[in-house]
């Protein structure tokens, strides 16, 4: 498969990226045949993800089990356009064609496609996604009622799952946890991770407690409290639409677990969830907006395309904590938005300074819940998780053995134990969902960003816009850099495009190192 | 095709009308196979709901063209699923199977919709879907514009479409209205239909406006008012639970045109809007909890199926009918009620009797719209949707004249003359969804409501019953004659077998003409 020249060249648009299609040639070509093939399974897929969204924020308790039926049969047709001989032989006609960067990219998106769906028989395929869609419901009624035991044997289900396709797909000698690791972000194995995961640990977990024995008290206190839900929704509302997600193109809902989902580029939606906690549905919000806007602005051509998506898992959470972390806390960002806040929550805020307010939302405290920790102990959770999934893929560790280990590693790495699963084991909705190798993303992206944010900071005022609350500057940057292309390139080369550099992990210990430094002298 | 006397017998489980099912003969038989091709059709179809409901709920403003486009790529994979030649060998054959009543009565409607689609190009088929799907954007904004113009040019070009599907339908010498209203009601065709539309009009004119010229006058003043929006919601979910909408079964949620729709048996939902005429949220919303009750109330072995539905348009809007106003509107069912309206709302009912204020929900007031209109003049706008259709399908009647006799219309039968066309011919979504042939199942239902409750009354206290506020009795009658059938019955035979009779249409003049006659002395 050769990449067309003239495609390259005079036939993208310079201003857009995209490339002026011929409506004829694109009707008749081998790629144009392949096109209207994977329209229709784009279709099912836009399908599955609403059923999806509406079982996480709407559909009534008894409607599930009827409502897999048809999630089962979707799935199967998708499987079924994406393997079908047809579709294969136009993949492999592909090769001998010269297409554009853009159909390149397609057809190696769906060529992984259709051999990580080829090598699943399509009844398992079928049985594991009615699986699924049960799974997750199972799972928030085990964590409502605090019991792991009324969900092991569903986890254990979708662990053997896992196991058994990653074991289709994994090439001569590759290890299964590699092959889950591989779909989420490419060119991170374990051997990476290991490194990864490695320099953290041995950086942060002795500077965590640098922090915590630093005698250094931050109040926090007025972040908790009476701050009613309709305000809350409104702060939510307004912060979202402040950094830039753009409510013509996208809805906001309430679920248990705040997650982000898009139809196409014109029809993305977050939710949040709202506690007592304001700081917690707050920097939610602007973390699940990070990721809305990233797919807003996913170019017109690429969207409903295989490669109308993110780039990759770390890239995409890359974007959220972006905007969640330097962003969202930063001092500068609240310079400009602070006072409307006190306006809106005057008993809880009007004798509180912005300088409190930012030192508050920046406090670092060891918890247990992952989307509430501070950005320090962050990616420890992630360690955490890390290092489970190892033992669970790897070394065949009983699912029953999970909450007290998870509980042991809290209390190595963060200093904390659960007292429950549901504060536990049970936190999170990732494996309900059979995502494995999911989890390192979250610590990835955070890396990612601070890469970013050390690249940007060089070549534009970062806090003097945030000041100005000029956040569409910063955005477009990241529009023109990362957002537009969608999947056309992958993440380490988007990320070396923008920062000239590839990707090392010691802008991220140093950013956290400077920052929290700082802020606890130490 | 023969119904099987086993079946009918010996394998009716005689408590659920719910057939044995033998696994295994299931999956190998002409009809196992041919259900298989119909569950994936009936998947994409549920998908279509879904995205309809979502459409018209939730989604953002700009995603229409793009989510446009998944919708037309379903509609031609449902179409494909339902025409193909395998479905339409396996139909073919089930003509020579022995099939039970349900498995016949599955056959027959696949056989319709597989002839009705089939005659349609596919091309054709998906351009109008997509068309459909962006014209009820138009004709709502449209709407909120008043801007009949901007409407138009795509109502023009969907009456294009309806008509020549009909065409391609019509049977030798039919004429396509009739086509088009078989959709909706069998053997309800003009003949028909002209002669029950006659009768309204030569006996409810007249007697209107007798009603009218009765001198009696009705207060409703305290119907309209600051009815804060979060406690008609509060109402609404209140009141359809309380005549059985099972909210564990159902959703509730707001749009422009209120509407029920069902992705099956325990996932039914419906919707409501809100205004400062409290009466038009209540109605609409026991008016759709109506329509729920009926969709809810499908045996289990029929939802899921091409029988798992509501027995016809006309069925059905006489279950939402009947609930609307044959309880809704009745005395009695507000005397265990009433009191809860008055301490939800102390400033604008605390000094309003009971007696008062049924007598002003049902008070007779000629208006604009038909979703508001009163009991006794419900009827007459849909007579004059019904010759208005009449004229644009079999007279070619130019639609930019429809705005000027639609006014007329209302004035000759109900005296008002719309003033803007918001208020006249904008005001229903249907046209622009394509129902052409629908509106007259209104005015049925009415009359089928009716006939079933003049023989309730004969069989059970039915206003007793209200008053100690067991609707569940009522409702209980009608999932027994009614709800759980689905479409395993047609609508005629239902009403026969409930009441003894066959449709008759003077129930419903006798009932309006006692109850009103009654109210205003006449």
């Amino acid at each position: 498969m050769e990449i067309n020249p003239a495609a390259q060249n005079g036939e993208i648009n310079p201003m857009t990226n995209c490339e002026q299609k011929n409506q004829k040639h694109k009707e008749t070509s081998v790629f144009g045949k392949l096109e209207k093939h994977l329209e229709q399974a784009m279709a099912y897929q836009t399908a599955l993800i609403l059923i999806e969204w509406d079982n996480e924020t709407l559909a009534p308790e008894q409607a599930g089990p009827y409502t897999a039926r048809v999630q089962g049969t979707l799935s199967a047709a998708y499987q079924s356009v994406m393997t079908s001989s047809e579709v294969q032989k136009l993949l492999r006609q592909c090769e001998a064609e010269s297409l554009s960067e853009q159909e390149c990219a397609i057809v190696r998106e769906a060529k992984e496609e259709m051999e990580r769906l080829a090598c699943i028989p399509p009844e398992e395929y079928r049985a594991y996604q009615e699986l699924v869609s049960e799974s997750t419901r199972i799972w928030a009624k085990a964590r409502e009622d605090d019991d792991f035991d009324a969900f092991a044997p569903t986890l254990e289900k979708i662990i053997s799952y896992q196991k058994k396709f990653a074991s289709y797909r994994a090439k001569e000698g590759q290890k299964l946890y590699d092959v889950m690791l591989d779909s989420y972000e490419k060119g991170f194995d374990m051997e990476k991770l290991n490194e990864f995961f490695g320099k953290l640990k041995e950086e942060l977990v002795p500077f965590l407690k640098k922090v915590m024995d630093s005698g250094v008290e931050i109040r926090d206190e007025f972040l908790t409290g009476a701050y009613p839900e309709e305000k809350q929704q409104e702060l939510a509302h307004f912060l979202a639409e402040y950094v830039g997600f753009d409510f013509t193109k996208g809805v906001m809902a309430v679920s248990a677990h705040p997650f982000t989902t898009s139809l196409h580029n014109h029809d993305v939606r977050i939710t949040t969830h709202y506690s007592d906690h304001v700081d917690s549905s707050l920097f939610s919000v602007i973390h699940e907006a990070g990721h809305g806007i990233y797919e807003m602005g996913v170019e017109d051509c690429l969207t409903q395309t295989l490669i109308g998506q993110g780039a990759s898992m770390g890239m995409h959470e890359s974007q959220s904590r972006f905007m969640e972390n330097i962003v969202g806390r930063n001092g500068a960002f609240w310079v400009p938005v602070y006072q409307k806040l006190q306006e809106m929550f005057p008993d809880q805020l009007g004798d509180i300074s912005r300088e409190q307010f930012v030192e508050a939302v920046n406090k670092v405290q060891p918890g247990l819940i992952r989307t509430e920790a501070d950005e320090l102990c962050y990616s420890l959770h992630v360690l955490v998780r890390y290092e489970l999934e190892k033992k669970l893929i790897e070394e065949d560790l009983d699912v029953k053995e999970l909450p007290k280990l998870w509980a042991d590693y809290y209390e190595k790495y963060l200093g904390v134990r659960p007292a429950t699963d549901a504060q536990g084991v049970l936190q999170d909705i990732h494996w309900a969902q059979g995502s494995f190798g999911y989890f390192p993303s979250y610590a990835l992206g955070s890396a990612f960003a601070a890469q970013m944010y050390a690249w940007m900071r060089e070549h534009m005022d970062f806090e003097g816009l945030l000041r100005s609350g000029d956040i569409q500057a910063i955005v477009k940057v990241l529009g023109e850099h990362i957002h537009k292309y969608g999947k056309l390139k992958e993440s380490r080369e988007l990320l070396k495009a923008m920062t000239g550099e590839d990707f090392d992990p010691d802008y991220y210990i140093r950013y956290l190192k400077e920052k929290y430094g700082t802020l606890y002298h130490v």
